[in-house]
């Protein structure tokens, strides 16, 4: 499982402040305590930050490349932001986020070729936005996955993003994500899949439950990566004991040191 | 989901004496709780006491059947306690168990016809054994519900038990029994499936943790019932929230119920 930490963000407590004043400790203290917890990825996104983006993103990336030897998922919906942050990155990044949507995808292309980054890729389109139909989601899906091919963006650097939407504005809303990885996944045994989970539980009570069962439900039909709070004892407990269930996790050697180490609850 | 408690069983501390003495009110307490806990059937099996099983398990389904308005399953690998077990049963039973083997088969399905019970089906045949392999397993599985179909048993009263296997005795042993499911599932969407799932951790430190994985991986690919303890708040917690995930709990209602009579823990 790829787990993204998505800690560092302006829309979290504390980080804008962080963020303004430039408190390069709280952001490392982020940063760090999530790459011992076990996230492959550290995402950084001042996107709330609308006017200084551009140079908070960068200083983002270097406060936290600076302690953690780890790549970035570097988060903005801002082209020019996004840019900003990846020319001072070390190592792969991955940039969050492509759509189907025109101009965006027209935006966003340059950058991942240029920076050679992981790219999470959103299932929007003009002409549907973000449709609450699995079939019309996954046809986004495989057109988005056609283009970035065509494009010369190699399978296994694309982590489509299903766009989990909460079961509380639509019952199906579960079922619609989960089809949509199992559909792509099928297709395409090589993409790969990122998504925030916390979605799905929106107002909802006990959405700790909810997350953690869903995660579960889509990993059994393909789901590989995941922005989350890798902190997050019993959700990681979840997705390592998921893995040894699945044979992504040779002889559960990473679920039984986790299980010495304490690391996952029962 | 369809629940069997599954605490009605000598092979479990203090049921083997309870049966030898003929003590209705320790059997009484334990179908009482599994019901108030959400079990559909109560699963009585003496199987460990083979002398007497003929009159223990009779036994065991009226003294159940005097307190609770719950159907049993009838679990016996004898077709002679099972059919004694049957004839004080009221209501539609369930029957377990009937696999492809010849001799079983031929036990066996006069008593689903006599009694129109449920029918919980194992993946056995006589040429496969538990085959390890998915292909195999899901062949024995159409052939055996054809067969039942054929012999005038209806599709939905068909229980499917894939033989979930210990992870530890083979990596692929969760996806083998998840696959199964799965592939069951999409032919015959109106089957059933039930399974003892703690079978799958045998071996592993954090059983349960493992074991609630595991149900909402199964119940993702179609899994709609299983053998288990209704007392465990944790597993009856995945459960209910994986039945809001998948769209089977209209409007989160019995979510949102559990939730507030305290009955699932976040």
């Amino acid at each position: 499982m790829i787990i993204v930490g998505e800690k560092i963000n302006t829309s979290l407590k504390g980080v804008t402040e962080a963020v303004r004043n430039r408190d390069e400790k709280f952001i490392q203290d982020l940063a760090m305590k999530q790459a011992e917890f076990g996230a492959d990825y550290i995402d950084v996104n001042c996107g709330t930050l609308v006017d200084e983006e551009v140079e908070a993103l960068p200083w983002l990336v270097e406060t936290v490349q600076k302690v953690v030897n780890k790549p970035c998922c570097v988060d903005s919906p801002d082209p020019k932001a996004l840019e900003a942050g990846l020319k001072v990155h070390t190592g792969i990044p991955m940039i969050n986020s492509i759509t189907a949507e025109e101009t965006r995808y027209n935006e966003i292309l340059p950058l991942v070729k240029k920076y050679q980054g992981k790219i999470v890729a959103l299932l929007i389109d003009d002409e549907n936005g973000i449709s609450p139909d699995e079939n019309v989601r996954i046809k986004i899906g495989e057109n988005l996955i056609e283009r970035l091919l065509a494009d010369g963006i190699p399978l296994g650097d694309i982590y489509i993003d299903p766009l989990i939407q909460p079961i509380s504005t639509g019952s199906k809303m579960g079922l619609v994500a989960m089809n949509t990885i199992a559909a792509l996944r099928l297709k395409y045994p090589e993409v790969h899949f990122m998504c925030g989970l916390s979605n799905v539980s929106f107002g909802i009570p006990g959405r700790g439950l909810l997350n953690r069962t869903y995660i579960a439900m889509c990993m059994a039909h393909g789901l590989d990566g995941a922005v989350l709070d890798p902190m997050n004892i019993k959700m990681m407990s979840i997705i390592t004991a998921g893995e040894a269930l699945l044979d992504r996790d040779r002889f559960c050697k990473k679920y039984l040191k986790a299980h010495r180490k304490g690391t996952i609850q029962n």
